[in-house]
């Protein structure tokens, strides 16, 4: 069976304790933006209830383009005005670097990559970096952003000051 | 308090009760693509363990660049070779378009942004538009994709076929 089809097998099982629709707007007006890390649970470890939440993530949660087209609509039309950042100890993105990666995937398939894949091997400082680039962005209402690690081995987040 | 203050203290009650470390590699070898949307705890909806898939979100679930690049990280580098995608009733998206959006942020900003929303109006469409752009990707290793459609209102997942 393919992973699909378990996930809508466990879906149905899901929707008879569905609680209710709640509205589209983020009740507590904040957007996360995290790692794709599979150790993460946003909704359990940062305490949040269905409809609380923007949850953006990506391989590393670093702050690109479409980081900021997401943060942008989740500011403007739906009152998001808190920004909070979830690194991780252990990223897979702290195991490669650009021209290793783009050899990866050019002895695989034949094609290198033209963007980079956005590695870095100091997670505090990576968080400081998007936390400045979240601050220069002229397209968002509120630049009010703190940055966390979480520890895989441990569960706690650790603000980065 | 600030949002995040308050995801702080709820994660120090989640570290109390934490099982442990899993592997990086996600044991499903799986990675969902899905909106970022208040409204889906994506582990509870798709009956996930924490360490089965890797959770890549944006405003829409749309497939951008910054989408291929985690995907390919996520493939190339820690084994996944099956995606799901999530697209929901009741989007965001489904509210705006280019122009208007557009508009919005720069009657807020002064600055009108040069990326565009990736606004959509028929949620099954998108869905199929992005199986299509996942099947002709030349990076990655596999393009076994299927798409679904998550009811905000009855917590149902409906597969796009």
């Amino acid at each position: 069976m393919a992973e699909i089809d378990k996930m809508l097998a466990a879906n149905r099982e899901w929707a008879e304790h569905f609680a209710g629709e709640v509205p589209v707007r983020p009740a507590r007006a904040v957007a996360v933006v995290a790692c794709m890390d599979s150790r993460m649970p946003l909704f359990g470890l940062l305490g949040l209830a269905i409809g609380d939440a923007h949850i953006i993530r990506n391989a590393g949660g670093v702050i690109t383009e479409d980081t900021i087209r997401s943060l942008t609509i989740s500011q403007h039309l739906l009152g998001t005005r808190e920004i909070v950042l979830v690194h991780h100890t252990d990223c897979g993105m702290q195991a490669t670097d650009d021209v290793s990666f783009a050899d990866l995937v050019e002895a695989a398939t034949g094609r290198r990559p033209p963007w980079a894949p956005r590695a870095f091997t100091d997670v505090d400082a990576d968080v400081r970096e998007s936390m400045r680039l979240l601050k220069e962005n002229p397209y968002l209402l509120s630049t009010a952003v703190r940055g966390t690690v979480y520890d895989v081995a441990t569960g706690l987040l650790r603000e980065v000051v």
